[in-house]
Order: C-alpha cells, then sequence, then structure tokens
C-alpha cells in the first residue's frame, strides 16, 4: 500500500500547512510531506490571501484526497478514534469542535493583520484595533477551556484538534509580542515547547527565505 | 428531557443560520428555535461582518452546547449516522467534508460582496472582480460533484452536510442574477425548491423588514 502524503506549503508561513501537519502527527499516520513551493502559483494566491479557499493542506490516503483542516482532523480521528484528535466524552467533543470551528471560519482581522511567520519577532508591535477583538475572543476561549478541562492542554491533558487549531495563534503572540497573562502565557508555552511545534518550528528556522517579496504572508 | 434549542438570527440575511437549521431538519430533531433579533449586539455584529467570529447558530442539546455550523453537523451526523448528513462511504465522505470545509472557511469576497438576502432581486448585478475567482471555484465544486456522484444533490440522491453548506449560495445566485449552465442551473434548483428551504424562504420573506440601516447585511 502506498504511504500517505501530506501535501503543505512554506513551514514558516503557511497557518493552514502546521495545523494538518501536527494532526498527522497525533494520529500517528505514516506520511512523507510534500512541498509546494513559493512559486507555485496556487501557494502563492493562498499565502496572500488572494485564494478563494485552501487547498493546502491535502492529505493522500488508501484513495481519499482531503484537503481542508477540518475535513482532514474528521478523517484522522475516524482512522483510528484512541489517538484523542477528538475528546472521547460526547459533550467535551461537541465543545472542541465548536472552538476549533470558530478558529476555522472566524479570525479574519487577526489572521491578515498578524499572519504567521516564525523567523520573525517584532517587539512592541502595535496591533491594528481591527484585530483586537479576535484576540479577546481567543484568549476568551483558552481561559474557558483552561479552566474547565484544567489544562496544560485545552481540553485536558492531551493535545486535541483545538491545540493544532490554535498552535499557529501561539505562534503569532510570540511574533508580534502580544501580551497574555499567566493562564494563557502557561498554555502558549505548553504549545510552543510541545515536541511537535519544536520539530516544525526547527524546519521552519531553516527554511530558504525564497519570498522575500512577499508583503502579506499568511 | 428539554427539547433541543437552535438559536438562530435573521432567516433573511444570515447565511449561517439557514445552514444549522437545514441540518438540524435533515437529522429530524425535535428543536425549537430562539430568534435574536437585529437589536442584539452580537447578532448585528455578525451581519455587519465585524464579530471575530460567529456565535450563531448555537445548538442546546441534552447538557450539549454547540455553536459553528461544522461542529453542529458532526454532533448531529453522530447522533444518527442514518440520516444520511454525512455519506457512509469513506473516501466519499472525506470528499463531503472536504468541500463543505472550503465553504466554511473561505470565499471571503462572495460573502462581502454578495451577502444572502433572500427578499432582494438584483437584475444585471455587477459582480465585482474580487468575487468571481469564488464564485469560479464553487461551480467548479458542484460540477465535479454532480459529475461524480450523479446529482441531484452534491453527493448523490439525498441531500449531505455540504447541500446545507452551498444552499445560501444558490440563494445569491438568484438574487444578484449569477449565469449558470445547465447542470449547475439544475442543481441550484433542486435546492431552491428542496421542501425546507421554501418552508425557510417563506417565513424569511415574512420576516418584518427592522434592520434596513444595515448596509452590508451578511
Amino acid at each position: 500500500m502506498a504511504k500517505a502524503v501530506l501535501t503543505i506549503s512554506s513551514k514558516n508561513y503557511s497557518s493552514w500547512s502546521l495545523r494538518g501537519w501536527l494532526l498527522c502527527r497525533m494520529a500517528g499516520l505514516d506520511f512523507e510531506e510534500e512541498v509546494v513551493g513559493p512559486d507555485d502559483s496556487a501557494s502563492r494566491a493562498e499565502l496572500l490571501l488572494l485564494s478563494p479557499s485552501f487547498l493546502v493542506p491535502r492529505l493522500q490516503h488508501e484513495g481519499a484526497i482531503v484537503w481542508d483542516t477540518l475535513a482532514i482532523a474528521e478523517y484522522l480521528a475516524e482512522l483510528d478514534p484512541k489517538k484523542g484528535i477528538l475528546p472521547e466524552e460526547r459533550v467535551k467533543r461537541a465543545h472542541c469542535r465548536a472552538v476549533s470551528g470558530e478558529m476555522h471560519s472566524g479570525f479574519y482581522n487577526l489572521r491578515s493583520a498578524l499572519p504567521m511567520n516564525l523567523k520573525a519577532r517584532f517587539e512592541g508591535f502595535k496591533i491594528w484595533s481591527g484585530a483586537k477583538p479576535d484576540i479577546e475572543r481567543i484568549l476568551e476561549i483558552w481561559r474557558d477551556c483552561l479552566k474547565t478541562y484544567g489544562g496544560p492542554f485545552l481540553f485536558g491533558n492531551a493535545p486535541t484538534l483545538a491545540d493544532a487549531m490554535y498552535a499557529p495563534v501561539c505562534t503569532r503572540f510570540r511574533t508580534y509580542d502580544v501580551a497574555l497573562e499567566e493562564a494563557t502565557a502557561a498554555y502558549s508555552e505548553t504549545i510552543l515547547s510541545w515536541a511537535p511545534m519544536l520539530e516544525w518550528t526547527e524546519a521552519a528556522l531553516a527554511e530558504p527565505e525564497e519570498i522575500e517579496e512577499l508583503d502579506v504572508e499568511f
């Protein structure tokens, strides 16, 4: 049987690629990465927020072609529910999907004003007022989950879909010097020091800077 | 046991409310509607695309509070998989989730330039060039699904999550006089004449026009 293939774009800039990759790791999937270069027009359009929708990441696995991060998550969760991509308990699982869905369809201002860029640090970055309600809502979600389930991850002691969805936000808060209070800072640190995140970050930092002409990264 | 409650906003303007409501109908759920009025600030912010994310529709059912349309869909699909919200076959189910995810996270230009408005008809409406790639991609998805699964719905002879996701798009194509060719026109007609759509539309047309000052509806 052919090995699974996950198509992604830039590890430094593509937050959707990061989410899909984390999910494959959480699922324990044996997969190869196929990296679409910055010269690929579909990839460029996505990074520039010019694409109608997101066709990366894309997972090919045993005859299935799955794109869209949430579709990949549900696909992987069905393959082996014991891997914990979704919480086992019905009400908690619904909650996990709800906050993951919010990240998937919302926070457009945050995504455009504070694009993921693992290599960069902007101390004292002035946050556009349009992005502030997004940041407030995200922190509200985190506080609520951490309080309800006790941390260190959003839904308790192991990572779920929700952590994969918000992981790029943790990197943005670091990149753009967003002030966090104790609980949310601890959560962000949990994610940033999580083994697969360290591995991805190392690869991102080693990525050649071929797309410096992008002034609106994603 | 308390009856399920689905919180929605305007039936004329809120495309997310329509999607959530269609899913509850498809699931055969016994539910009450709770309508958040246009004077509700959260509702206004959402209709004006000013909210960080979407908190309507929201389903309360047997101790679970589920918001976000895809989270509601997955919740309902688990309650009774036989209702067909998701296709039974693995590869087809993955495809259905992928195109549903595209609608959920993408097509921002379409959503802002051609807001849902069931009461209105704009003949010869001039479509902003920024929204055209969105329309092209949506029609490409429809053509591919109709050809692969034989119609009349996107995934064959019964409605699925994907049809609920694209139903508001069918109403927009009618409202803004978007030209469709034979296959996509037939699909749009299937959706617009589908019994729950007729019921929703009738209620939308009867809705008092309290929010005429909204110049960017959703």
